[in-house]
């Protein structure tokens, strides 16, 4: 799975941590799925807003960082530059690649993890990593987790296309 | 995102599809959000079970064709050898290099799609992908998927420790 940076506002102030539970939903609802014990999941019930960052591997360490470290304990925001979108109280992460803005519509409640979904209203990119008009993912470098082994993996080629290698099954059956 | 297989029984006979809307929930659920047009959701929806297999990528073109296809049109359940484990009623493919077995927990009613919670009650994985005692993504060779422009791509290497790699940061600061 991908790993995201998500961002909230608790107490006022903005906060980030790690996320690899994450889901999409339908085409324009992701979800972010939080043990109770963090910081964040206060924010993200007060504001009703949130974001969803795709960091680089260039920000590999920062990442791991804020999924080491609490934002009670600490203040994760000093490691960015913060910006804010539409949404006014969903901070977002310059340095990370893609930006997702999020406006809070259901939380499904588990026995130890919230699971907050979010209607994106607006996603951002760096110009220098579009290719056509959308995000080039070969350009973003994405970090993938693996959670047996706690490890963090490259994107690796694109091979194929979707809707089309599985053509030439049908024509042979 | 990884490409995932969706396994249900509609009308009894097993059916599959190629999801990538998905989400891992908590520890132990995972999520498939499907368009309400699918055959599919029918008969989650009346088994209270299904099951999520990922492929690799000697599947990538049974795995495209999974999604050209729907199961009102054609048996697409001859393409694979099916198996069944504890539930009795969440077919799954032994081709994939990973299966889990869910029971339908909770439904997300979107305008479109249904989000359908399962948690898992089994995995199965061939040992030969397994090191160590769990599964091996660099020998299971997931396919994943980028919506941008429709495309499949590997998974890349390995090339770092999660909660690990932010400690160096932590000591500069």
């Amino acid at each position: 799975m991908p790993i995201t940076l998500g961002g909230t506002l608790v107490n006022g102030k903005p906060n980030y941590i790690t996320i690899v539970h994450v889901g999409i939903m339908d085409h324009g609802t992701v979800s972010l799925g939080m043990s109770k014990v963090h910081y964040t999941n206060a924010g993200i019930k007060e504001n009703g807003t949130f974001s969803v960052n795709i960091p680089s591997k260039a920000c590999e360490r920062e990442t791991d960082y804020c999924g080491l470290v609490s934002g009670k304990s600490l203040d994760k925001v000093a490691l960015f530059r913060t910006f804010y979108g539409k949404l006014k109280t969903a901070p977002m992460i310059e340095e990370c690649a893609v930006n997702m803005e999020c406006r809070l519509t259901e939380t499904v409640d588990f026995p130890n993890h919230d699971v907050f979904m979010g209607q994106i209203t607006a996603t951002y990119c760096d110009e220098a990593l579009l290719t056509g008009g959308t995000v080039d993912f070969s350009k973003v470098q994405p970090i993938l987790f693996v959670m047996n082994d706690r490890s963090y993996w490259m994107l690796g080629k694109k091979f194929a296309m979707a809707w089309n290698i599985g053509n030439n099954l049908k024509i042979t059956e």
